[in-house]
């Protein structure tokens, strides 16, 4: 029995739209639910205790982060990932894979996530020419962004990693693919990708067989699905991947809240209902969640929302601001009337405007709590509306606010 | 009558040193007590919901700070200091008289706090070849050290400043001296800073009377004693600024703690004993509180603790640690066991050391957290040990573990 139960307690009729839990060893998440990007073993300039005061209600941390600083062997000998950084709910980690391809070629170059291109996808040598992670069937061999290190990471290392890390939900080591990959990079890729899921799910039955002779606890699985933005690779990714005894899935390669519709679409119009869907790294636009939703997906993720909130770039319902502007010196109204957070509750735009423009570190902690409640917030109506029917009527009147009326109707058709 | 209260509950026969309380319109602050050092209207790192958790009972901010950023006139249009930064409790700005000196003739210079010589000491205009602040009688001349601007601050513009800001308690504008000031240079100061004294009390009167017409809350005053190191003139500085009609009085010019048995001595055994009395800018040793204590002392500020924090250096009860020192990386202990604060209670010493080395904000709030609450939890706890009169006992004990005897020995005798 998989160590994660997911229930669905209400569908929105003709769309892909559920609402439900997933039960973890660490309690339950309510979906659709964002879960707060914790990167390094923390939820950036927030205490564990002001996440939970937001709505957090799970987190999600870097395989490839923690595999660099402290170690996964640290934070194993620390408790796990819940234990080490003092977060009593549930715990996601991600497999390394995405950031082995975005940051493990970066070092000393800038981070380039567009460089795989159909010119170069016959000949994946080529990639190392431009100081690429290089990626063959065995796993990925890349430099640590930090140092230069030279690392390689397979799907039997990323599920050793994951497992040292102790998270309650493990993703499945998948090659991430540029949003310019063409098909026949696509193609080679999404069969290495299921190579790696079949991989991944046997070191993680052993790994979890072992759990159960020591008497700890087991873990989840989730397989991604990938296949760009090509129809059939994604059904076919969705099928295969359907097919096997993960406890969950995530969707990954999806950029943009644009291919939501179609891309998110086709996989979780294939995937078996019953399981969890996560999406990868998506959720710092309010249509990245109601699209999601409205298409089957029933968890989120994105580090958008503190690290815009770490620049001054603030959520309101009536669309972002930056705090750092002038016009905001004499404003004693707070960051959102509408907003509920410790920081709209108590300090005005002028006083966090205040604290950028001093370079003090209350800004970007204030900042955080704002976005990341917003984020938490928005999700929460969302899945309010599902229960109650009214999800249309919240999404067009959100957005209309949010985007303005021209803009909203690319995400309301 | 004045707007603040003081009241001595206790003392400890044969010293200077007494417990008691002063009552302000924002709530009592049990005295002795460290009040938290909030420069720009922020306790660096922290929320207020953190500083009132970890026991502080009072801010002080500085006006130099605030007059330049965001401006007294918005902290004032924000409703004042505690209003603008949500702290309900007392506060405290100093006069910006410090700040002019010590920061004020930093522009492009580093700062350069001990450029009062001899040698400079009768030629005034000497003071400017060095782009120092330039003090006349009248007041004092210097550059922004956020961009150069020629600013000037006399005792009549730090009053209105500081009922701008509206903090509870405010200090006379003096001038602040180096250690290295010799005696010529000090005389002539110290006539300076009682002339100041007396312009300060007639403004600040003078804005009280207006608060008064308007139905708003009074401010108190505190008069600063300098006096360098010379016993005459700091015994002549409390004796003159005792007879004027202030509300309490603030110590000025100590920076080693060694100082604090004579000079401090010799302040306190001159005021009068009814009146509560400030140690401006120190508290960031354990040492500087006990002798500060004996020495009649009943409030104290200083950054250090938080500054100290964000670098990584940590108080324990055996002495400070470099938490980002690699030994740290495996140990699974608090960062002081006997310590109650939010990180000794919830992370250890490994994860605070890896959030240090990979450069997170929550590093700087968790170590910020504990420092506070160590030097806030020290004057707790000798507060009660006046109450008790185990004041020596716990003086000893503590000050033998923190330093080691050898070192404990220059402030146990």
């Amino acid at each position: 029995m998989s160590s994660v139960q997911f229930t669905i307690t209400h569908k929105l009729d003709g769309t892909l739209a559920r609402a439900g839990k997933i039960a973890t060893p660490h309690g339950s998440i309510q979906t659709p639910a964002f879960i707060v990007g914790g990167t390094k073993a923390t939820v950036k300039a927030l205490t564990p205790q002001q996440v939970d005061e937001l709505g957090g209600q799970a987190v999600l941390a870097n395989t490839y982060h923690l595999m660099l600083q402290p170690g996964a062997a640290v934070v194993h000998e620390g408790g796990g990932l819940g234990a080490y950084m003092h977060w009593s709910k549930p715990t996601f980690t991600d497999s390394g894979g995405f950031q082995v391809f975005s940051l493990g070629m970066a070092y000393k170059k800038g981070i380039d996530a567009t460089s795989h291109s159909e010119k170069g996808s016959g000949d994946l040598a080529t990639h190392s020419t431009h100081q690429l992670a290089k990626v063959t069937d065995d796993g990925v061999t890349f430099r640590s962004h930090l140092d230069g290190t030279k690392l390689t990471m397979t799907p039997e290392s990323s599920m050793e990693l994951q497992h040292a890390i102790g998270a309650d939900i493990h993703m499945a080591f998948d090659e991430a693919t540029s949003p310019l990959a063409g098909r026949q990079y696509l193609r080679q890729s999404l069969d290495r990708t299921h190579l790696w899921a079949e991989r991944s799910l046997k070191q993680h039955n052993k790994l979890n067989e072992q759990h159960r002779e020591h008497d700890e606890p087991e873990q989840a699985l989730f397989g991604i699905v990938q296949g760009g933005r090509e129809e059939d690779y994604r059904r076919e990714s969705a099928q295969l991947l359907g097919h096997m005894d993960f406890d969950g899935y995530g969707v990954g390669g999806v950029y943009e809240p644009g291919e939501i519709s179609h891309v998110v679409r086709w996989v979780n119009e294939t995937l078996p209902e019953h399981k969890p869907r996560h999406l990868l790294g998506m959720g710092a636009q309010p249509a990245d969640l109601f699209l999601g939703v409205e298409f089957g997906i029933d968890t989120f993720d994105c580090v958008a929302p503190t690290r815009q909130a770490r620049n001054g770039a603030l959520y309101t319902y009536s669309g972002r601001i930056n705090i750092k502007n002038a016009r905001f010196v004499h404003d004693f109204t707070p960051i959102d009337t509408n907003c509920d957070c410790y920081t709209c509750q108590h300090f005005t735009r002028s006083y966090v405007h205040h604290l950028f423009k001093a370079d003090e570190i209350l800004g970007a902690v204030l900042a955080s709590i704002h976005n990341e409640r917003f984020i938490v917030s928005t999700i929460d109506h969302i899945r309010e509306s599902l229960m109650d029917g009214s999800f249309y009527a919240y999404k067009q009147t959100f957005l209309n606010q949010y985007y303005g009326a021209a803009h909203a109707k690319t995400y309301l058709s």
